[in-house]
């Protein structure tokens, strides 16, 4: 069996997520699979560095599969192309080592959410951004997120009500840039809890709106609860940005 | 009544184009003449630069209206962002002299069409881009492109069958800018016959595929018939990009 690389780009809007589920096949798992086994003629499981949600997109998730075929990686490439959804593109193929794994070899990787930041809406990338047209103030913002930065117990910033794995998370940097209306908050640690990024983003939201201060972001962290961090930023913002191996 | 200069970005997907028509109330006219009705009570003729086609886009579409009212611009552009749709922006309103009329007083306007240009498909703008994945030679269309430029009968680049009034018009400048995998040309001019952008965009792919020369464009250009130049390329790489009084 040879084992693949492919990285994938995608618009998560009309997907229930990544993960196969029983009760739909609306997932892009469960798409590229399909498509794998009508271009392969073979089942193939199709393993991701990790889910993203429902609404969530890719600008560079990294997935594997092994198969058996004589193809080289761009006749594959070129086939599988042919057969993709215009809302998912494959941005290349390479073949990895035989222990390669999309997610257990996967050491770091990179989110990013867009906040559109405007009176005047942004009509071409609203399925990509999140709009919000008041005030907020990015050293405010800066601050909080200071604080979400190192090795802690994320339970706070979980939406899953009871955790079996431990929750301890380590993120190597927060970065807010504000260019123009837009701002972007990069996210980059070894691994992220179910919504941990949309929750981190609502929070840090909050913190620019100057609901909350730095040491009240510091506090919902050490609460380990819930219910003391911010909102859920909605996933059309979210983009799985780069996957480190 | 005063005399108010409106401008709008908006999304033209999923609209029959900018002119109101007797036969759908899907055009952008249409819902902002309705929405204007709503918010000033009265009714209101909206004119614009020009109209765009079904599913050609506007980054600053400008427009005029007449209205009594005692609201500022700050106050009645509030109310107008409340009611818009989400594939319309109003970016800015300000009182315009007596005689400002967006189409009459228009002196130059520039439109730009965005070509994709790799092999791996854009996901996220694949609704603002026509996306060729074969060879296109930068060269060969800038040749091309000098062609078209200046003061000439464009018959050759209209799709109307009969034309009542002069087909002269001047373009002042096309220029071709490759930067990574997008291609843009951006036309400027002081009047764009009906399709006349797409069908010089059409023209000039084809310049670049190799299947054209310059002097076979310049040779379509004099020839006064559609039948000579190239085909009409897809409204929804295209927008409105400047008007300038």
């Amino acid at each position: 069996m040879r084992n693949f690389k492919l990285t994938l780009a995608y618009d998560g809007s009309r997907y229930r997520g990544w993960q196969k589920q029983g009760n739909t096949d609306n997932t892009i798992q469960q798409k590229l699979e399909t498509l794998l086994y009508r271009v392969l003629d073979q089942p193939v499981e199709l393993a991701a560095s990790g889910r993203t949600d429902a609404g969530v997109h890719a600008l560079a998730q990294v997935c594997s599969f092994k198969a058996e075929t004589e193809l080289d990686c761009g006749e594959l490439l070129e086939l599988i192309r042919q057969y993709m959804p215009e809302d998912v593109s494959a941005l290349s193929l390479e073949e990895a080592g035989p222990r390669f794994h999309a997610r257990l070899s996967c050491r770091e990787k990179s989110y990013v959410y867009r906040i559109w930041n405007s009176a005047a809406p942004n009509v071409f990338e609203r399925k990509y951004m999140y709009q919000y047209p008041g005030m907020l103030d990015i050293s405010l913002m800066k601050a909080a997120a200071a604080e979400l930065v190192g090795r802690h117990d994320y339970t706070s910033f979980c939406s899953l009500k009871r955790m079996k794995k431990s929750a301890v998370r380590t993120v190597t940097s927060i970065e807010i840039v504000s260019i123009g209306e837009e701002i972007t908050i990069t996210f980059t640690g070894d691994g992220f809890l179910y919504n941990m990024v949309r929750i981190m983003t609502g929070t840090l939201i909050e913190a620019g709106r100057g609901e909350r201060s730095a040491d009240n972001v510091k506090a919902a962290l050490e609460a380990r609860d819930r219910e003391y961090s911010g909102f859920t930023a909605p996933a059309h913002g979210l983009f799985l940005k780069e996957v480190r191996y």
